[in-house]
């Protein structure tokens, strides 16, 4: 498939080099490519990805999936920037309502009424809004058993089940084998709403590096 | 131990069986012992454990741990007539604040900057209050490992060391192997959040019989 992933940090770096070590055509997306190749990080991340294309937020066009993967306070604006428009594209959506300014955990700026998923979908109506993989640090999001050695739990949220099966199918290459379907794009709520108890587990256990699974009789 | 139980609904029961079984002295509290009693829920229950008293919410005294088992709405209040106060008792409070005024999935009408453990806390400084066992259903509260076939985990989140030191014993006599401290009373606000992604998990599934497990590395 034709993926663009808006982004270039973390989490943007891992989704465009599985994407592309599973064959897809991909590029990545930054505000200032020229600032963005010049940062050391990225530019050693390229030197290893060489097929992935970096590309200005109103460079990308003919994706059929574009990934989220911004900051969640940027993302509407770097969302509006994305060239060729996103009517009829798959949208991958990892974005997170995170609101940092009050330090440590944050909290969120949209929450349990709304959805920073569905404020993206009322933003780009013809876009096919997929809220998934936004529950898990980003290492975990590739060949997630290798790290944690066990099967955990990934969701989707979605008003279009086409789009959705989509993103399972990706969900599905990366390796995740236990993918719920909490239906409407309106369940992104419930995702969106476990960042503040994963903050809390992440400082508990001092790690970013867990997953939940979860276990049903 | 003396523990009192308030609330006689799923949860109330639960705790107070599963008390009584590793030989807690246990009462059950609620607001009207007689209209309770009168219940044929309450008294099929009330007959197979004869060794737990009905009392109300006026005449709990003497209690070393107090556990909070009623709904969110009205646990408040009825904390306000638990008569003996609740000075220096260990306070496991179960509470999340559900609105269910706007159907379901319900809302949080306590959520991010405060909890509904904080605002016990608050309302009874001298309580010793731990939040736990807010994050999953009252069928897996007790031997949850004989239904799930695996551990899971549960939370604890208190001021107080020692108070989350009695809660832990009465978790690990209950069958949880993976209890995980959060840290300060505020981190409730993290495992109160997790509800709306339970609730949605619930309906994903058509169960509530279902836990998470926190997988690391």
């Amino acid at each position: 498939m034709r993926i663009a992933v808006i982004g270039t940090g973390n989490v943007g770096r891992t989704l465009a080099g599985g994407f592309a070590a599973r064959n897809h055509e991909v590029v990545i997306a930054t505000r200032d490519p020229g600032e963005t190749a010049a940062r050391d990080e990225y530019a050693a991340w390229a030197a290893a990805h060489p097929s992935v294309e970096l590309v200005a937020f109103a460079d990308v066009s003919d994706a059929e999936v574009v990934a989220n993967a911004v900051g969640g306070k940027v993302c509407l604006e770097a969302l509006a920037q994305v060239g060729a428009g996103l009517d009829d594209v798959v949208l991958l959506d990892l974005s997170n309502p995170l609101d940092f300014s009050a330090g440590y955990p944050p909290s969120l700026f949209v929450k349990d009424d709304d959805s920073l998923g569905e404020q993206i979908q009322r933003a780009h109506p013809g876009a096919r809004v997929v809220k998934s993989l936004n529950t898990l640090n980003f290492s975990l999001m590739v060949d997630p058993e290798d790290k944690l050695g066990e099967t955990t739990s990934v969701f989707l949220s979605g008003d279009d089940e086409a789009a959705k099966d989509v993103v399972r199918g990706l969900l599905t290459e990366f390796g995740h084998r236990d993918v719920i379907d909490l239906g409407a794009l309106s369940t992104a709520r419930g995702t969106e709403m476990w960042l503040p108890l994963f903050m809390r587990v992440a400082g508990a256990l001092d790690t970013l590096e867990f997953n939940l699974r979860i276990v049903r009789s």
